[in-house]
C-alpha cells in the first residue's frame, strides 16, 4: 500500500481506508495522520454513511481529485480513543460524529455568525487541505480511524444509535439548515423534491417542525406510500401535470434534493408560492436552465444552501433525538465498500447506506 | 384606420395611437375606450417613455400579441381631462402618471400587502385584458389619450418635469422596489449591472439611499465617466477579469438590469457577497444558465422582482422629488414613434427616450 507524502505526518500512526483514484473502484490506502494537536481527537470509526457527494468526488464528476488518492466519507461515527491536551468537552470512550467539515478559522464574520461552512479557510472532511498552518490533507471516514479538531466533533445523543446517527451528519444537517433558516414551522407549507438520502430526512424535519403541509414531490409513484410514512401530508408525482398544476403556487419553501439536468424548471418553480424560496441543496455537475420569468413574475427566490454550521449541527442532533427523526438505513460492511458504492450508484437504497467497520461488528 | 372590436366600448370617444401588429413597424390605430367608470380618469397624454418591455412586446419576442393590434407604452404622463363620479384624489387639470399596471383586485393577499403587481387579476397597461367584470382590452401610452382607474394614477410632484417623470413610472419603480425591499441603505454595498434605462436610475437610487458603495458594472468602458456622474462610487468593466476578481464577493445586493444570453453567470454571481441577493429585473427571452455552485457554495439568492406596487410608486415619486433623482432623457416627437423605437433598438439612448405628443409641444 502506498503511503501519503506529507511532511506534517505522524509516522508513529497509520490509518487505513478505501481510496478513490478517480473512478468508482476504491482501493485500500494508508496514510500517516497529522500529529495529535492539543485540540484534536482521534476517533476509532464504527460507521460511515455514503453521501451523494462521495460519488461525485470518487468519480471526479465535480472535478479532479486534489491530493492524490482520496478516502471519502463525511458521515462519520465512532468512539474517541485519544484526545489532545486541551479538549475539555471530549473524553476517551465518547460516541461522537464528524460531518462534512473539520476546520474553519473561527474569527471571520461567517464563523462568528454560525455560518462556518462559508468560511474561506474551512477544510472539508476529505479531498481538501488544512489551512490552519499545520499543513496536511484531509481524509474521510471510509477508514478505520480519523484525527480531527474536537470543535468539529459532535457528541451523539444517547437516544440515537451510532448507525442512525451517521447520515444525520451530512444528509441531516443539509436538509435541516435551510428549513430552520427560512422559517419552516406552523403557518408554512413546505415541499421536498426528491425522496432519497436527503429528502426522506427533509420530510421528517418539516413534519417535526409542525409545518402546515409537508409535500413530497417525486418522479416515481413507488415513493407515495413511504412518503406518507415519513410524515408527508401530500404526495405529488412531478411527471403528472395535473398533480403539479393542482399544487401551483402553494409552497412557501421548497428544498430541492434531487433533479435531472433535463428537469422542467419552470414546472418545478411553479410550485413555489409568491415570494417563496426554492432552495438548491443538490449540486449539479452542469449549469441549470432557469426561466427568468419563473422568478420575476412572482418574486420567487432560488437560493443555495450548504450543509450547516457547527452550532446548527449540535442543535439538529438534539432535535432529532427529541422528535424521533431517524434516517432509514441499510447497513453494509465497510469491507465491502466497493459493493456499497455500487449499490448507491445503481440502486436506490431506501434511503441511506451506512457502512460498518469491524470495530462496530465486534462491539 | 381599423377600429377595435370591443363590446364594452364607448363609441362616443375615439383614442388614437401607434400600434404594433407583431413587428417594429408601428401604424396608426384607433379604438373606443371603455366607458368612463366612477373611479376612472381620462388623461390627455403629453409624454410617454420607451421601455425595453415595449420592444419585447412590439416584436413578439415575449410571445404573440394577445388582442390584435397593440398600442404599447407604460411610462405615461399627461393631464386629467375627465373624471368619473367617485374620484376624490383626482381633479381635472392634474398632472399625473400611469405605469405598467392599470388594475388589480384590491382584495387578495398580494393587494393587501402592497404587492398588487403579483395580483392574479391585475391588468398590465397594454396587451392585456381587464378582469374587473367590465371587459375590454388595455391600450398603452403611445397615444393621444388613455382612460384608466384612478387608483393606478399617480400625481406627479411639482419638482419633477412631466418628461422626466415618465421613465420613473416603469424604469424607476422597477429599480427602486428591490433596493427598498432588500434593505439598500447605510451599511450595504450595492451593484448595478447594466447602465441603461433602468441601471442609470438604479445607480441614482442606491446613492440617494446612502449605500456604502454603489458599483456600476458594465461591458463598456464608455460608461465609466457617466456612471460616476450618476453617483457610482466605483465602476467595473465586466469584460476585464482582473476588475471582476478584485470585486469578488463584495456586493450585498446586485440588481441586474441587462445581460446577454451568453453572459458568464458564474462570473456575475461571483460579485455577490455571501448570503447576498442577485436580483433579476430584465426578463430574458430564453432560460438563463445558472451554475448551482454559485448559489450553494455561499448561500447566494437569485430572486426576481417585477415593477412595484402602487403604494411603492407613490413613495418612489416623492423620494425622487426630494432626493433629486431624475432620468437622463432624450426627447422625440410621438409623431416619430417609429424612429424613436428604431433609436431604442439600434442605438443606446442615454438613457431613456421620452416621446412628446403635440399637446406637450403646444403647452
Amino acid at each position: 500500500m502506498p503511503s501519503n507524502i506529507n511532511s506534517f505526518e505522524d509516522t508513529s500512526a497509520t490509518f487505513t481506508g478505501w481510496a478513490s483514484t478517480g473512478t468508482a473502484n476504491l482501493k485500500p490506502f494508508s496514510y500517516h495522520p497529522r500529529p495529535l494537536g492539543p485540540k484534536d481527537v482521534e476517533i476509532e470509526i464504527t460507521h460511515c454513511g455514503i453521501c451523494g457527494s462521495d460519488i461525485h468526488t470518487i468519480t471526479e464528476g465535480w472535478g479532479k481529485l486534489k491530493n492524490g488518492p482520496c478516502i471519502p466519507g463525511h458521515e462519520i461515527v465512532g468512539k474517541i480513543v485519544a484526545t489532545g491536551s486541551d479538549n475539555s468537552p471530549h473524553k476517551i470512550g465518547d460516541l461522537v460524529g464528524v460531518g462534512a467539515m473539520v476546520d474553519s478559522c473561527r474569527s471571520c464574520e461567517e464563523c462568528k455568525t454560525g455560518f462556518d461552512q462559508f468560511c474561506e479557510a474551512k477544510a472539508f472532511t476529505y479531498n481538501d487541505t488544512f489551512k490552519d498552518g499545520r499543513g496536511g490533507y484531509t481524509y474521510g471516514g471510509y477508514a478505520d480511524r480519523v484525527r480531527v479538531n474536537g470543535e468539529f466533533v459532535f457528541k451523539i445523543p444517547s437516544q440515537i444509535s451510532p448507525a442512525e446517527a451517521a447520515p444525520l451528519l451530512c444528509a441531516g444537517i443539509t436538509t435541516y439548515t435551510p428549513l430552520k433558516q427560512y422559517g419552516a414551522g406552523p403557518g408554512k407549507k413546505v415541499g421536498v423534491i426528491g425522496i432519497g438520502g436527503l429528502g426522506h430526512l427533509g420530510i421528517q424535519w418539516a413534519r417535526a417542525m409542525n409545518c402546515d403541509e409537508v409535500v413530497a414531490i417525486s418522479t416515481s409513484d413507488s415513493k407515495r406510500d413511504e412518503a406518507k410514512q415519513l410524515g408527508a401530508t401530500k404526495f405529488i408525482n412531478s411527471k403528472k401535470p395535473e398533480e403539479m398544476k393542482a399544487a401551483a403556487k402553494s409552497l412557501d419553501i421548497i428544498i430541492c434534493t434531487s433533479f435531472a439536468l433535463d428537469s422542467d424548471w419552470a414546472q418545478l418553480l411553479s410550485l413555489v408560492a409568491n415570494h417563496g424560496k426554492f432552495v438548491l441543496l443538490a449540486l449539479p455537475e452542469k449549469p441549470i436552465k432557469v426561466p427568468g420569468n419563473s422568478l420575476i413574475s412572482r418574486g420567487v427566490s432560488m437560493v443555495g444552501s450548504l450543509i450547516g454550521g457547527k452550532e446548527m449541527v449540535a442543535e439538529m442532533l438534539q432535535f432529532a433525538a427529541e422528535k424521533n427523526v431517524r434516517p432509514w438505513i441499510e447497513k453494509m460492511p465497510m469491507n465491502d465498500a466497493n459493493a456499497a458504492v455500487k449499490h448507491m450508484m445503481e440502486g436506490r437504497p431506501r434511503y441511506r447506506i451506512v457502512m460498518e467497520t469491524e470495530t462496530a461488528s465486534h462491539a
